[in-house]
């Protein structure tokens, strides 16, 4: 059996580079032996970028790809994406994800009442102030969605999407990320409040001309 | 010497979790008996979100620590954070960064005439397909700065930003995040192209009433 043949499993991907989706357990030695290979065999092929998805089961065979000069890229809960670049011209990679993006929602009622929360958790706890609801746009939602979502979660209110007023760009706000908030109009379309228990300590609507933020 | 009382050297964060940010290299059975004291010394203590900072090169400690319970939160290309949450009730640990944010720059001379550039690189290449510069906002970074960056860097010319014509929003673009991108309205300062050679193939100015896009 030729063992110099035996290269990890790798699909090709539309930039010129390979990506290595393992799943099944592997010894770290034979992780090493086969990854030398590999990218013997794919700097022979041209490739450029290397990409390796390690599942969190998988964190075993992290250390040898971080001593075969792989980097991260970036991980989610569940996995680990490490990262090589073959060639000697500059590295073209694409960074991960470098923002979040938030709603604030502005939900005022034919009396030009809006409905405010005060936070059980985070910098606005305990210090008395009511806001309007905020949240995090989750990846694959829309902003409209998120801003409909996070009024219902909050205070138990429906509300039907009318406008995005406006959006603010701050900066290293979460482990050097930067964040997009838009300010979202919304108009309710059920008035029984129900706050949730876990992060919000009070949920009511207040007089529009009252509020000073 | 009461070992019982040894703990890894912690900070507390402002939501009740604790953070540690490891610098030293250690053996991954000593941790693995530091990290077990200073759950339960945490517990004890009421902490909920336990968070460990691993720069790359203590890469060896990530297996101890997933065998613990921890997960991944993020990783950038020097180091991976780590998250564990104490409390029986829901995890509120927020998530990683979700989106990227790109520009999209039109810049207009007195002419009418646009900036288009032919792309070496992605899914653009080698279709003939003539399109404004674009580019990813640096985490950091502000929009109308990405801008003016990418233009310069892409042809060469120097520009001045006007306005922000629209936003759009997509999803499931790099590794199941979102992308925002942000249509630019640039002012060009000059007007000697100098393309950039890595990933971009040609350059000119195009009769705005001829583009179709």
């Amino acid at each position: 059996m030729d063992l110099s043949v035996k290269i990890l499993p790798a699909t090709n991907d539309v930039h010129g580079g390979v990506i290595v989706d393992l799943k099944e357990p592997m010894d770290s030695e034979d992780f090493a032996t086969l990854l030398r290979s590999s990218l013997l065999h794919w700097k022979q092929q041209g490739k450029d970028g290397v990409w390796i998805k390690l599942p969190i089961e998988l964190v075993n065979l992290a250390e040898t790809a971080v001593k075969e000069g792989f980097w991260y890229h970036h991980a989610e809960p569940n996995y680990l994406m490490l990262v090589y670049w073959i060639p000697k011209t500059g590295c073209t990679i694409p960074p991960n994800a470098s923002h979040r993006v938030a709603v604030g929602a502005i939900v005022l009622n034919d009396k030009k009442e809006v409905l405010v929360v005060k936070e059980k958790r985070g910098g606005f706890h305990g210090i008395g102030v009511w806001k309007i609801p905020t949240g995090l746009v989750d990846a694959g939602e829309e902003i409209f969605e998120a801003a409909i979502r996070e009024v219902k979660e909050e205070t138990g209110i429906d509300t039907e999407f009318v406008e995005v007023l406006a959006f603010r760009h701050t900066h290293n706000s979460f482990f050097g990320k930067s964040d997009i908030s838009f300010i979202c109009m919304l108009c309710p379309l059920s008035f029984d409040i129900k706050k949730q228990e876990l992060e919000i300590e009070a949920a009511q609507v207040f007089s529009f001309d009252r509020c000073r933020t």
